[in-house]
């Protein structure tokens, strides 16, 4: 039982009940709230249960910061299908004059971002992205397999509490034989589903497509479904109706091994496929389906989360 | 010992070293490598080593995403004094025919970031930050103790491996009555340098001034120093003249508790303070004292960090 009954839905009531226990704390950053001590003990907790149910598939584990290399997302593609979501990291690279002019702006309540340049860096807009290159030439036999978690942005402002312009992704990334790799990603839908069903959320899966900017967009996103490139794993938490998902999966096929000049160790052609938990929205998931009292959680979820 | 006996401390070989033990990974992104399996537990074993000693100080614990709202920046007074490490982040707002200028543009390989508009977000500069106008108002009797842990961005893109553009610091904010806050910060300073040479490190403190912007910012420096404003723990790690930075304590007075209307209990003046590990370089102060094979540290050092 949540506190908002009069509309279980309702994500404005939704996020000023997380913030009543505790839970978020507001910032001025629409997208962008504080973590408080239980929800972080959450997130942590279900990353290491996913951490310990993979641990037979003994992935590679890397850490990436949350930047990416700006010629990584030009030579990616990604200002083609989706520039409304970007983060390019600008600076100040001018000498005592210019900065006071910036300071005098600032205090003036002009706009300053003309004194600016670009960096070499922009956000990373996927936790997988900085592990491709570390594939280039030819792979081992069976490929290879790397785990990652790491911070995300997206640039969607939005007062709902799901939509964040920040947030922490578990990804598995699998390289390889194509049909290794597709076998992997089918497998892991099924995992992730008994996993997730298995902490009590009413977590369904379906084809899905990406957010492709604009109308070249539309026969992106159509294409994709049509290929069943892209499987989400959805749970009710802001609406009965319109599920969030909290798991996706991604058969990229050849867009990153060709990009990366990736081969299989026999110099045949590698595919590869990752797979991303979005942990900010699985804590949600789990405190919307069983409260936000943790300890009032229905025992077999505490037992795997918190297990002795 | 370290691999690199000819110059121990030559930054480019310990660069290196790191890399060839799999360490860090090394990325397109100066000062942005990736972390290793190895180098995330050391990092995550000492925060824990922290977080315990700190148990009883009963600190509330936040976490918050790598941004911060430009407004705060603004009103910080941040670029008056280090618009030269500022992280902007912008997008594209624009529609189809822009974006497809956006698209054409970088395949061209021309510039293409005036066609994007500054967001309502910066990339935070200090752990510390977000926790601030979390304190506005009176504060309850003794004042407030807060932790947080979260990823820093400097714009210093350095081939040097202990400068980094994005870094995690672990941080503990006092608000308080003066007198208090100046205390805890004295208490700290020898906390922290017990802790450190602890594990074998040869921390010495000392007064510090922060990288204040240009000819004003000599003058900032120097009144921060005369004042006593701020101190440095320092370890060498790619020097053995110019020791690096681990951990750093910064008594602000009344600059936040001005801004964001802090006052006490008793509503007299309030002040902050503030320390913070830098958890990337105490990983490698630890890796250049004790070497590359964590299983050959000293066992009083592997028993803090990895206690049974």
């Amino acid at each position: 039982m949540t506190d908002d009954a009069h509309d279980p839905y309702d994500p404005r009531a939704f996020h000023d009940a997380l913030a009543a226990h505790g839970l978020i704390v507001p910032t001025a950053v629409k997208g962008g709230w504080g973590r408080g001590a239980v929800f972080e003990d959450i997130l942590e907790r279900f990353d290491a249960l996913v951490m310990r149910g993979a641990a037979g598939d003994g992935a590679e584990a890397f850490t990436f910061p949350p930047l990416i290399a700006r010629e990584m997302i030009e030579r990616l593609g990604y200002l083609d299908n989706f520039p409304q979501l970007i983060g390019s990291v600008h600076s100040f690279f001018g000498a005592d004059a210019v900065a006071r002019e910036l300071s005098q702006r600032v205090h003036d309540g002009q706009r300053w971002d003309d004194l600016l340049e670009p960096t070499g860096v922009m956000l990373l807009p996927a936790a997988c992205y900085p592990v491709y290159p570390l594939f280039s030439g030819l792979l081992p036999d069976g490929g290879r397999l790397v785990t990652t978690r790491n911070w995300c942005y997206r640039h969607e402002p939005s007062d709902e509490p799901t939509r964040l312009q920040s947030f922490r992704m578990r990804e598995f990334i699998r390289v390889g034989p194509p049909a290794q790799v597709e076998a992997w990603r089918d497998d892991w839908l099924q995992r992730a589903l008994t996993l997730l069903r298995g902490l009590g959320l009413a977590a369904a899966s379906d084809v899905a497509n990406d957010p492709f900017f604009g109308r070249a967009g539309r026969m992106m996103a159509t294409s994709q479904r049509e290929q069943r490139l892209k499987f989400e794993i959805m749970v009710p938490v802001i609406s009965a109706t319109r599920p969030t998902a909290i798991c996706s999966f991604n058969w990229h096929q050849e867009h990153f091994t060709s990009t990366f000049g990736i081969r299989c160790a026999d110099s045949a052609v590698a595919h590869t496929a990752c797979l991303g938990f979005g942990l900010e929205r699985v804590v949600l998931a789990l405190i919307k389906t069983h409260g936000f009292d943790t300890a009032a959680w229905p025992a077999d979820v505490r037992t795997q989360l918190w297990p002795a």
